[in-house]
Parts: structure tokens; C-alpha cells; sequence
């Protein structure tokens, strides 16, 4: 096990019934609260109404920023940290997907900066110093967003989407319930799964070494589980096991705990994705799904077979045991299976891009890599190499 | 999934070479500090230099209460809160085992009570409202003491040994540093992964209801790790790769994240541990080791025995899924018999207890379950039939 740090101060409160305690708990984070929201289904679905009703009862003034959109921008956040120093806010409460909840951290963030621009850490030009209380109520299990300290924006001028992470940005408390995303239609309850998978493998496959034991059993059950609960959700989608069970492990998924002790490991799926969403607009969870056999295929030639063998033989029942090229090969083989039987693209041609958009790709990611400061292992080549494997579905 | 709230705000560094860090890192609780310690063993070891200098480096006063013992008792908690109020003690650091870790969060909560006595908390008449800082260096892996809100004291003069919990106690900072814990004799190693699996196994026995997949996912990952990295650690008491599965294991096994969505679970085994602990004096992992066996062949007729085929067939390769009370008698066989093979008591005769003893531990017992308000759950009775099924080792 390599050396670690962990410290996820995050309070969650989980289950059914739970967002008339919204404002009581809440209120310990003062009494004017900017109020983050999607598009429209949050106040279609009355869940709006619910927790501004708990604010209000609290005593607690509620001013909307509303209207954020998938792969979330810029120019939102801007307008929130205005509003923050306006309205003299005291907390940001985010009430929606990954999307609305990174948007509110990036506005925490911002209102307190002294000088110069939120975008400045995206780019890793400068770090968060401080934040605004954060409270999430997510309305789909997918990022973790609700209980880590990452947040990912796109520079819709720039046309880069890029993720930045701090102490600072953890939220104080998120409150979970599951029958919130009974609504998450079929398309998007699978891709929050990939995503939470994607999450777990990551980490995962920075092996063989070092030895962690203890995390690959704990993002293996993780992975089997996020499997299992999504097809539950799409076969019943209010089944409460399932979505509970979902929403549970997708936050487990990447709040700290199956990372630790694993060592220095980049998120290059992500990155890739970051770049595919920026560029085509795709939904997170769809790109990464459209990624990960390719990447499996590359990474198993590049790094080894051996983890690509041990995740298919322990969470997609592969037999072949041998730890071979061919065991991986066979692995993403039966997991871009998987992926087409719950809807979700499993290569880049089932996304509608060609051999011509990946230079493009490659471009954007060694931006990104740059400012992680990890271009010399994902370098132009590197990553066109990695595209060469994603274009197609693996073949059996 | 029970709805639940999960918060662990302990910060954990672990790894190698991380003690020199303590007194940078605990310099931000103050400058005066309580340094709990037990009878020798990080005296010999140099440990205790090193954290003593490493403290006094960044100007911090150390005052020393030393010669905690085993079963830890309530006169030096007592003496530790004098201390605190005498010489205007900031925060409280243990270095050594659970005994150490419990005595310094009674110490930090006591010596902040308003009028009263820290028993009263453990006999349940009165809750803790605030603790000095917390800052735990566990030197065995076993209590999980490091990352929770639980103490366990024996007042000495009543003979009852009783645990208490608060979200004050649970440490600030953890420095978990598996070197430390190479010098831990063969008997304690295996007693204290015990203690870890029994932390697993009481919640994870609840059931099977509710429907907690990734929590059964993520104990059974943990018990087979700390299965296979205590037989490393008696193999080869240096290998780091054995010591440090089992030391962040056996955080984790009593960390909330395992007891989270379960619903209420009392510790009855431990409850009973605690009783025999007290009258006999036995090692903790050592009681629990002799009670876990015949405590699973009773649960398996009273409750059901799904669960426990479920750990027998997961974690022991049993191979019978019928889930019939046959196949929890032969998973409680074969876990008894990896105890006597990791040299830990299976049943009440290896601790030379006879039949004759179980009234007055029945009776201790009864105490302690008035006090958690679970004595119709646990009557004499009911704790007579356990103790009756823990007697003798159970037989294939």
C-alpha cells in the first residue's frame, strides 16, 4: 500500500422521507442560501417546492440560480458568485445532477476568491483558499460529486472542460434520497452507473501494483453492485433497492475510499471524456462508456494484463484465469456487452465520431494533460493511440 | 437499505515514516498536550521518542500519562482529567492500543464535563457535549479506536466494563503507521484481526434483512483481508504488505461505513466480551474469538441462519448454499477452526471458563443491555442459551 491521506468530512444523511430536514439542518449555515437547479425537472416533480418550503420555514431566504445545463458552463457560475456578493449569501445548496452540484462548488469557491477568476484553478494556475458551505441534494446517482471534493466546468469560449478539486469544496452535508431519481430516465440512469464504474476502475487499474488488496476488494463489490442495481433500475424504475443501492455505491465510488493507498493515478478516461464532451456534446456517462473496452484493450498491452484479468474474472465472471492479453481482450469484450445491454455506447463509433475527430480529441486532452501536468505519459501519440483502440466495439 | 447518517470527520495519514510529521500536524490543536501511553512497549521501541521529539520540535509542552493498562480501567481516566485541568492541557494524543485510544477519549471528553462524572456517560445517564482534540497513533490493529466515537471502560470498583460513543470522540487525526505494529506478538495479532471481524460481523449478522448488498459486499471483502493478513502477519510478523491490510483494514471494519444502512444493531457479542473481559480478565479478541462460533450456531436457530451461510460460503469456502441451519453450524465449524489455527480461543473452555461461570456473566451482561435499553432483546435467559451454545468448540 502506498502512503495516504484521507479526510472526507462529508455528513450524509440517506433514505426515504428525508428532505423536510432540509431547512432545520441546513439552518446552522445562516440564513440566505443560493439555491442551485437545473433546467425543469426539479419543479415539475415538486422536489423544488419541497426543500424551499423547508428553507423558508427555517426562516432561511432562498434566491434561485436555476437553468444549468448539462457538461455545465462558465458563464453561470459568473452570474452565481455575483449574485453571492449581491445577496449576501452564507451557503450554496445544490439541488440536481453532477452538473448543478459542481456548478454550486465552483460558485462557493469563487464568491471567496480575492481577485482574479474561478476559471484560474480549472487551468491550475492558482488553488481554492476557501469556500461558501456547500449542501447537495442529488437527483441522480452518477458523479459523487455530493461527497467529494471535485468539480468538472466546461469554458464554453474556450472549449475545454476541465475538473479541479480542493479540501475546500467538499460539501458540509448532502442529503440522499434514493426515490429522487426514480424519474432518471432509462438513458441516464445507465450512464450515471458507467460513470460511477469508471470511477472505481480508474484507481483499479493503476495496478497490478502496488499491492491494495483491500481496495480492489472494495471497488470489485462496488462495481458488482453498481452492475446488478442498474439493471435493477431499468428493469423497475422505482424500485427502491435498487435506486438505493445505486445511489449508495455511486458515492462510495469516489469519495476517497477505494483510492486511498493505491498510489498517483491520473483519471485518463476522464480526461479523454472531458475532451469527447467539450467537443461532441455527448452526455459524461455515454463517452466514458464509449472509452472504457477500447481503453482496457490498450491499457492491457501497454501496462499489463494482469488488473483487466482480475476485474473480469471477479465482476464480469470471465473464467479464463490465465492473466493474458486474451483474458483482457476477453474482459472488455463482455463488458462492452454489458454496456449495449443497459443502452449505453460501448465504442466511439456508437457515438457517431469518426477516425477524422480524433485529432482533435488528442488535442484537447493534451491540453488537459498538460495542466495536470501529466503530458509525458498521455501524450498526443499516447492518446491517439488509446482512440485507435476505442473506434470500434471489441469483437469477441 | 435503513435510512441512516454517515459522518467520519477523522483525518487519517498513514503509511511509512509519517510519525515525524505529528507535531507539525497537531501543532494547529495547541501547544500543551496529554500523551497517553501504556505500560512499555513504545518506550523500548524508540516510538515514543520519536513522537515526544516530534512535538517538542514545534513547541509543544508534553505531559505524560503513562501506564495504561489492558482492559482499560477509570481511576488514570480520572487522573488524566486532573491533569488536563492542572496543567491546562490543548489535546490529547494516545500512542499505543484501543486501551490507550479509549483512556485518552474518556480523558478529552471528561475533563470538559460540567460537574458529573465520565461514568455517568458510560451507564448512559448523561451524553458527552464536547472533548478536547483527539489525536490517535494506534500501535496494534484491532479497535478501530483511531477512526470512531466509541470507548470501552472498565470502572474497577463495580466490575462492569462498559462501552460509550459520541460524535465528540471520534479523533481529529489518525497517524496509522503499520511499521509500528511489527513488534506485536503472534497472540495480539490474531486477537486484535479478530476483534476487527467480530466489528464486521455484528452488524453484518443483522439481518438478512434489510437489503444491504453493498454493505454485506464491502464486510465480506474486509474479513477475508484481515483473514489472509493476519496469517501473513504470523508468517512473517515484518511483512508491510500483510501489516498494513490489516491495520486500514480493521479501521475501516469499525469506521460507520460497514454499519451504515443496516438499521439498529446492537454488539450483543461484544456485550458479552465485555462481561467475561471484566470478570476474568481475558484478552478482548481472545473473548471474542471464544464466543463468535457458538454465537453464530445460536443466531443461526433463533434468527435464521441465511446470514451466516452467506459469510461461510463468501469468506470460508463452505461449500453448501442451502442456507439451512446445517450449513451456518458448518460455516461457525470452519471459522472456529481458523481461529485455533490463527491460536485464538473458540469457545468459553479454552478460556478455562466452565458452565458454572455463565450466571454471573449472564448477570454483567443483563446490566449492560439495561443501560443500551436492549434487555428484553438480551434477557438473562436469553444470554444463559448463548453462553450454552459458546461452552464447547462446535463439531463438523
Amino acid at each position: 500500500m502506498e502512503n495516504f491521506e484521507f479526510h472526507n468530512p462529508t455528513r450524509i444523511i440517506f433514505g426515504k422521507g428525508i428532505l423536510v430536514l432540509v431547512g432545520r439542518e441546513a439552518r446552522s449555515f445562516g440564513s440566505r442560501c443560493l439555491l442551485v437547479t437545473g433546467k425543469r425537472s426539479v419543479r415539475e416533480s415538486g422536489t423544488y417546492d419541497i426543500v424551499r418550503n423547508s428553507l423558508e420555514a427555517e426562516g432561511i431566504d432562498v434566491i434561485d440560480l436555476s437553468g444549468i445545463q448539462s457538461n455545465p458552463i462558465l458563464s453561470p457560475v459568473h452570474r452565481g458568485i455575483d449574485m453571492v456578493k449581491e445577496k449576501a449569501i452564507d451557503f450554496v445548496l445544490a439541488l440536481g445532477g453532477g452538473s448543478v452540484m459542481d456548478t454550486a462548488k465552483a460558485v462557493a469557491a469563487g464568491s471567496l476568491m480575492e481577485g482574479g477568476d474561478i476559471w484560474d484553478v480549472f487551468e491550475g494556475k492558482r488553488q481554492i483558499e476557501k469556500a461558501l458551505p456547500i449542501v447537495c441534494i442529488p437527483t441522480i446517482a452518477a458523479s459523487g460529486s455530493e461527497m467529494n471534493g471535485f468539480m468538472v466546468i466546461t469554458n464554453e469560449k474556450t472549449g475545454y472542460k476541465l475538473a479541479a478539486g480542493s479540501p475546500h469544496v467538499y460539501p458540509k452535508l448532502s442529503f440522499l434520497a434514493p426515490e429522487l431519481t426514480f424519474s432518471v430516465p432509462p438513458d441516464y440512469t445507465a450512464y450515471g452507473g458507467v460513470d460511477a464504474i469508471c470511477h472505481l476502475l480508474e484507481p483499479y487499474f493503476n495496478g497490478p501494483d502496488p499491492f491494495t488488496p483491500v481496495q480492489d476488494d472494495m471497488a470489485e463489490g462496488l462495481i458488482r453492485n453498481i452492475m446488478k442495481a442498474t439493471e435493477g433500475c431499468l428493469a423497475s424504475p422505482s424500485d427502491y433497492n435498487a435506486r438505493s443501492t445505486l445511489m449508495w455505491a455511486a458515492t462510495l465510488a469516489l469519495n476517497g475510499l477505494t483510492r486511498a493507498g493505491v498510489g498517483e493515478h491520473p483519471f485518463p478516461v476522464h480526461l479523454i471524456e472531458h475532451a469527447i464532451s467539450a467537443i461532441y456534446g455527448v452526455a459524461h456517462g455515454a463517452g466514458l462508456g464509449a472509452l472504457l473496452p477500447g481503453w482496457m484493450r490498450w491499457r492491457a498491452r501497454s501496462h499489463g494484463p494482469e488488473k483487466i484479468c482480475q476485474f473480469g474474472t471477479r465482476c464480469l465472471n470471465v473464467i479464463d484465469k490465465a492473466e493474458t492479453v486474451g483474458c483482457a481482450d476477453r474482459s472488455a469484450f463482455v463488458f462492452s456487452q454489458w454496456l449495449s445491454s443497459v443502452g449505453c455506447p460501448s465504442c466511439l463509433a456508437d457515438l457517431g465520431i469518426t477516425k477524422e475527430g480524433h485529432g482533435k480529441i488528442a488535442e484537447n486532452v493534451s491540453k488537459q494533460a498538460a495542466i495536470w501536468g501529466i503530458e509525458d505519459m498521455y501524450s498526443n501519440r499516447v492518446i491517439l493511440d488509446v482512440l485507435s483502440f476505442c473506434q470500434l466495439r471489441p469483437q469477441e
